[in-house]
């Protein structure tokens, strides 16, 4: 059965398909955490909506030394990128072609603009694609112990300090009454800081989970209390980190 | 810098190294979904805590099907398992050795009891390395095209009437005051009848994805407005989906 077939026009044009294409997070090897199949779709797209093209060109080269830069059709969409365009970045697509979705590290659509060209896409009726890749909010869950049967993601913590309290108050009524695990990253010149300022604000026995460089060489995946937080010795500072709460 | 090192113990033994191994969501190939990296893991291992013995053990023969599995320790967690005993799983840790834990689809510990015995293991102060994997959570939601820097899994909606109908309002308002995308599964001979429901509950407007078997040979990953669900022909029953609302 295939659903989409239901759904969509009646003509009997294969649907182009949009992939989602994962990176990895740090400067680890492509096959430390991308599966092999990836490399197949990959060398075979000639059109890609990246989110640096410099970056998209080095993983391509990564995943295949072989594979002819110069023939490839690349567009960019990042925070740079007016809304509106976004349309017309899916022309290879109105055209018949395939097309690769590159961002700058990890999962595309997770926490980047990748997310609004998929939404035209399934407007269109195009097939999506997700691959399989490194989320660091993922293994950071998979990691900490928590409730992974009840989760969210909030992205950046305001930076405001009345707007800041008031979601840290949030995020720990959550913990207690939904049971539900709070994830949350932090620009990393700001982690010692923000660890910190959680053991000052929360309640002592919640735990932390701290997981930081994901897949990196300096990867580290640590679970404590809040007390055990404050008494700790730790540097976090500048290195690409996600934290998480639980009771 | 090893943060380990800066919080544990003083003693010089190397910590033993909880792998969390994720499995394929389908009747793939390893290879589909997998890095190569996990299988140089998996085939080093000697002890395993796992969901269902003789599915880890098919798992193993297709990651290398010169496995000697006589050779393997296997222990059971599952929502059979009493929660006392999970600290006595990682027995084989205290003796030095690396674990791996396999559950029976998917990444272990977001939807399964692996999050308890990762929640030992950290006490203990042991290295915790989640490994890349498939996980239909993270994958519906980069096909969904909805927000991806707020969102929330929130396992199976209540069966209960009345707690069923006030969680779908809380979804609701999650969704439209929070901008948070809300994820939920059901279980698959329900599928058709929660679309439904949906329809019914919740403004025309909504959108919603059904991403259904996915990386398996019937993936469909379709995200519509209710009203245009309301009105479409589907059929996904008994087959494994994920459901995702955004406004």
């Amino acid at each position: 059965m295939d659903n989409n077939k239901l759904l969509i026009t009646m003509d009997n044009k294969p649907k182009p398909t949009i992939y989602l294409i994962p990176v990895p997070l740090s400067d680890t090897g492509t096959e430390r955490v991308l599966p092999a199949y990836n490399t197949d779709i990959v060398t075979k797209l000639k059109y890609f909506i990246v989110e640096n093209v410099r970056s998209a060109r080095r993983f391509l080269k990564a995943c295949d030394k072989s594979i002819n830069i110069d023939e490839l059709t690349f567009s960019e969409l990042n925070g740079h990128t007016d809304p509106h365009t976004i349309p017309s970045l899916l022309q290879p697509a109105h055209d018949g072609h395939d097309i690769g979705i590159i961002s700058e590290a990890g999962c595309p659509a997770i926490a980047d603009p990748g997310a609004d060209v998929v939404a035209v896409a399934q407007t269109y009726g195009y097939n999506v694609m997700p691959l399989v890749g490194p989320s660091s909010i993922l293994m950071g869950l998979m990691g900490s112990g928590f409730n992974g049967q009840s989760f969210a993601f909030n992205g950046y913590l305001p930076i405001d300090g009345g707007q800041r309290s008031s979601k840290l108050r949030e995020l720990e009524r959550k913990i207690m009454h939904e049971h539900q695990t709070q994830i949350f990253i932090e620009t990393p010149y700001r982690n010692n800081k923000l660890i910190a300022e959680l053991c000052k604000s929360l309640p002592a026995h919640m735990r932390l989970c701290v997981a930081s460089d994901i897949t990196g060489e300096r990867q580290s995946i640590l679970t404590r209390t809040l007390k055990e937080w404050s008494k700790a010795k730790y540097d976090y500072d500048k290195i690409p980190t996600i934290f998480l709460l639980y009771k």
